[in-house]
């Protein structure tokens, strides 16, 4: 396993986790200023900038894009909206190329609201991911299927551990071109009897394309903004990560938190300054 | 599939649904007086009573007890705790016995506290249960391993998962002697892309010991009081009963609903009066 000590080039920084609070281009400045290799910018910030003058700013500080965020979600309830969330994913796969991004981050979607039937919205998901798939290649953007934890099946991903998103990534795309993978966070697949097994057909596949660590807290209150920074909860970290680099990553680690009640509430810099203390010592 | 319309002798109630708000013998009463076959008491009830004088109750009222709430976590920093788990576990098994409960039912403890290692509880929490075979045994009482949702993955339970529950079984239990078996409970398992086919393995190793229904509000907001009442959530309940049965459960359905906010503020009666109509109309 790599040693990130002193290796914050290996590391990158999910925009996500310093709250969205000012604009996309001073966060960028601040990441690079704090000697990351890396940066996830999420779309509500690139597309309330300048894409172009985005991109430019962050090939030029050489931050590598480590994942552009996120998909509109899939599954819908009519033939029309279906066709829209398919329109504003190639929309946002065309901005993640211009940005440089090493894939485009695919957060699935849930059920139809009103819908019991999660059958329906896995082939929904299959359907979108597969007209994708062109637009995928067209740009040279892999598409990277991020397991959601199973509490996020009914509201926001109906793929749920990474064996799941394997078996979709192979179905769509069986002669394994680069063009589909996985995105592995810890949050989502920690808990996980067979994380290892996983992990490794996963690599097997050549299929890891972004590896994100945060934590999970023992007792946790809030099911979305309550993600720990690493070392402040439950996942063998170090573990995770061996058996990712053991089954072929060698991309950049990202941190990725969603913690309203914390670290969105502090100074971005100290925020940064934590998150590479981390990344070098606990993770 | 079982018509459940005018059975409701096919349908048990765990006390939790009422919130342990009285003494367990008026619950016993509420329950057999709506009509209900089945009733699944908790320990702290049973241990605030009489032990055989509730049994007598829930006898005379032809009442099956459809589970025993619930074992004691088995995880622990040392081997002192870990024993005085297994005592307390032993003791409430006899106490199953006694009320004459169909299984004991095993929520097997999370992480221990302050520790990373998920492989070390699991681990615990299979010597554990090879302990409490012999006591299982000895009183007739299976034990019925319940996965919960991996959302309580480190403060509540490492077993997360059908399939890991039947692995668990089969491990410690190859003779398939009747002795363990799994409490499918859809809060903690509809998400589960491999639900299916995990709900056919356990039915046809022939462990299928307990069926719990609620469910699983779109938005949910307490990780652990927002359980939902049958119909009001995502969960295609019908179609869980039907791969349970078709798997060969003939037991009762029991419904267990933990939701502060709501069902654990009305009166008892009307509680039960609303889930004898939905057991029969949308499970």
């Amino acid at each position: 396993m790599r040693n990130l000590q002193g290796r914050l080039d290996l590391c990158s920084i999910n925009t996500a986790t310093l709250g969205h609070r000012e604009p996309l281009n001073q966060t960028i400045d601040r990441i690079a200023r704090a000697g990351f290799g890396g940066i996830a910018p999420w779309r509500r910030e690139v597309e309330a900038g300048d894409l172009a003058q985005l991109a430019r700013q962050i090939k030029s500080l050489d931050l590598t894009v480590t994942g552009y965020c996120r998909s509109t979600y899939l599954p819908a309830a009519t033939t029309t909206e279906f066709n829209a969330n398919i329109e504003a994913n190639r929309a946002a796969i065309r901005d993640a190329a211009v940005l440089g991004a090493q894939c485009f981050v695919m957060v699935v979607g849930g059920l139809v609201p009103g819908s019991r039937d999660v059958q329906d919205a896995r082939s929904q998901v299959i359907d979108g991911i597969e007209i994708l798939l062109d637009t995928a290649r067209e740009y040279g953007v892999p598409l990277a299927l991020e397991p959601l934890h199973p509490m996020y099946a009914a509201n926001r991903a109906v793929v749920n551990t990474i064996a799941q998103a394997v078996q979709i990534c192979e179905a769509v795309d069986p002669a394994r071109t680069g063009v589909i993978g996985v995105a592995v966070d810890v949050y989502h697949c920690w808990w996980d009897p067979e994380l290892t097994a996983s992990i490794a057909a996963v690599g097997q596949a050549g299929r890891i394309l972004a590896y994100h660590v945060c934590d999970w807290m023992y007792e946790t209150g809030d099911m979305l903004l309550d993600r720990g920074m690493m070392g402040d909860g439950v996942i063998d970290l170090p573990s995770v990560r061996s058996c990712v680099e053991h089954a072929g990553y060698n991309g950049l680690v990202e941190t990725e938190i969603f913690f309203a009640q914390n670290w969105w509430q502090r100074d971005p810099d100290k925020v940064l300054a934590i998150c590479a203390e981390r990344l070098q010592t606990v993770c």
